[in-house]
């Protein structure tokens, strides 16, 4: 069944189309935390944050119905949904960010930050951090220095080292790291100055996600917004992983640091799957744009999507999902602690809220990356009914990524199963290498 | 209330976000045709081609709730939904184009339409015609020449004149406009080559539905390929707003023309209001593409669009509405053209299945356009009842596109309405100038 759902797939989407596992699954059904695949097997969702409430959520699906059946149309009649929810999104920013424009995705989202902050500034380029995915359009796919076709030798966009407190640049002291992040940071300033492009800003994931969940030098983002606000340039933060409460302790991943974004990105969890996002922009800033620009985009902010996105919010406040990200999170941390103490194979534990990384090296000392175990493990927990993925630049990184209603006998099976796998020996290991 | 509207609107959305009429409408409901304001008016939808099977249609709306209750996730699982949904779309087209990657938005479409384009010829040139409108990312904006600020000095892109049977080039004789519109795109080639940008294709609505709905003459299109592809281009046919049985005769506006695109974007109406957008591609086209810049995108695709998607075509195709657009869009264009008989403000009256443009000008032989007519009567059917907008470089042209089930007992509202409007004395129309 699998294989002839597999050749339908090569034939229809193209074989590169991603796909998960060396051995790939059908999924027919979501509920809560859990996959059911088409042979029944149930699955412990740790990856999907997209329905960050939970798969198939029946309050946000009653909500997605009620107004589908009521009203679905664009944003050039007048409608009091989008009011409501926009203002309540924006409530949950810093004063100045006071103004939302709505999207379909995140990658919408993000070429629109962009014009946004090279129509303000009058300047093109861009720096990010190597590795990171902010997308699939060009413009944003020049922003995915290190692997993405548009990036390479593009002249507006300068990569610099993903700041990462675990795996220190060769010949850097972890008391100077903080020094040699940011030195980066004033580096590619100089070389977008050289180029004549000038400074539009600095894109990043405040939780460094895509690049590793990299915990940074403590004081690096601050001080590179800095250096990149006195070249003219805006900090546009790409909250579409590590937003809406992902990170348990707050709403926003920024929120961590003490600078406040000039453009803040949206999109995954903000619809539960439902395709919602957007960029919340102070409205000095919005205002000259959307002028200029005529922005208009015609599915986004539709009722349908207000009311989803409304619901979201409704329910990551009235479950208490962000207190149990950090509950249920910090019960994680302690569980890969506790594994790291005993594996010689997991170099680091990096945890934000519900957002787990572990890092598995060859050697702790030389923390060579080790990319067969990490796949191995990753196919290992599907097989045990664990889903999980892996990132990182090196893809050595385990990423798990759970709904926020994950709670403690959730986080058992986690924990029992990625034991299990990291002490199993190579010959048992499920699909590997 | 509209007033209080208003003013929350411009505080969280901006001032600028686009509004129709001079009055705004707050709707609180839809269905079939109909449209109901907060303060009870109903009104016939003679605009809104995105509802294209009418608003919120029972079945399209329970498919939409059923699958979000069951699953809604990304594409890097399996699921039967979306090959059965993509085998059936791409049967919709000429047997070359066997492959398709969904999107969220038109826009979406069109971004990746270029992205493959560029990558496939390893040319950066677009041709387009002038004054059309292909989306609201940085790179479809370049396309908006005439208006859109990207597009304003962008190297690799060239507009050409929107081919314009009815208001030919100064200079320029009926029987010469084909080979004038056919040479400014061998113009436009040079130029790109000159450029050293080469030409990687020509973007079209081949129904050239913002530039006014225009004919074009008869043989310029597939000449115009001709010239494209002789230069290492490719034909890509944006559908987003002539597809899905919107010009009656066939599913896809190019079918009119002989030439085969390509690649065709999709949207609009895909999802009759979800968000659901897509490319359609050779598979030798999309494959070597694929595998160099593995696209993903995180919304398209899942299970919940592609059963929306499903449906929309189960209706096209249940309810004959294709068939509908041939005989409603018949009757209302006798209608039009009987207008036209009476009115001197009617300079040409052009139809493509339930697609409407009429075109208002001062006087028929210098054909001077009257945008401030078109103002007062597209606000003069508001306050009777319908509901339509306009179109144009100069913003003179009548556009009317209602959902596809617009029948004769709409044909007469509309046709009625729309009498009364031209005929009115100045003085009594409403929100005028």
């Amino acid at each position: 069944m699998t294989s002839k759902l597999l050749e339908r797939r090569h034939r229809l989407l193209g074989q590169h189309a991603p796909l998960f596992y060396d051995q790939p699954l059908e999924i027919v059904a979501g509920e809560g935390l859990w996959l059911t695949a088409a042979d029944g097997t149930r699955y412990l969702d740790v990856y999907n944050n997209v329905p960050s409430c939970g798969h198939c959520h029946p309050r946000i699906v009653d909500a997605l119905a009620g107004q589908a059946a009521k009203l679905n149309v664009h944003t050039r009649y007048l409608h009091q949904t989008i009011l409501n929810y926009v203002e309540r999104l924006t409530g949950l920013f810093d004063d100045t960010l006071n103004m939302a424009m709505l999207t379909c995705s995140g990658s919408e989202a993000n070429e629109l930050a962009l014009r946004i902050a090279r129509h303000t500034t009058g300047n093109q380029g861009v720096i990010v951090t190597d590795y990171a995915y902010h997308g699939n359009t060009e413009a944003v796919a020049e922003l995915g220095t290190g692997f993405m076709p548009e990036a390479d030798g593009c002249q507006r966009v300068v990569g610099v080292p993903a700041p990462d407190a675990y795996r220190l640049p060769p010949g850097i002291a972890a008391e100077d790291a903080e020094d040699f992040y940011v030195r980066q940071v004033e580096l590619a300033v100089e070389t977008l100055q050289a180029r004549g492009v000038g400074v539009a800003g600095i894109l990043v994931c405040p939780a460094f996600a895509n690049e590793g969940l990299l915990n940074p030098p403590n004081g690096f983002l601050d001080r590179a917004v800095s250096v990149v606000r006195r070249a003219g340039g805006l900090y546009i933060a790409d909250e579409v992983q590590g937003g809406f409460g992902r990170t348990g302790h707050h709403w926003w991943s920024h929120q961590r640091f003490a600078a406040v974004p000039d453009l803040v990105t949206l999109g995954k969890p903000m619809g539960n799957g439902h395709p919602l996002a957007g960029v919340v922009v102070p409205r000095h800033l919005g205002e000259p744009f959307c002028e200029a620009a005529m922005y208009f985009n015609t599915f986004a902010g539709n009722p349908v999507s207000c009311a989803v996105g409304m619901a979201v919010l409704d329910v990551i406040e009235d479950e208490a999902l962000m207190a149990n990200a950090v509950a249920t999170g910090d019960y994680v941390k302690a569980g890969l602690d506790a594994l790291a103490e005993v594996s010689a194979s997991i170099g680091d534990v990096r945890q934000k809220g519900l957002f787990f990384a572990v890092e598995l090296v060859t050697d702790q000392e030389r923390k060579t990356p080790d990319a067969a175990l990490t796949r191995r493990v990753v196919n290992q927990l599907k097989a045990n009914g664990v889903l999980i993925s892996s990132i990182g630049k090196h893809n050595n990184v385990l990423k798990m990524r759970p709904p926020l209603p994950f709670a403690r006998e959730h986080a058992d099976i986690l924990l029992d199963a990625l034991g299990g796998a990291l002490k199993a020996p190579k010959q048992n290991a499920v699909g590997g290498g």
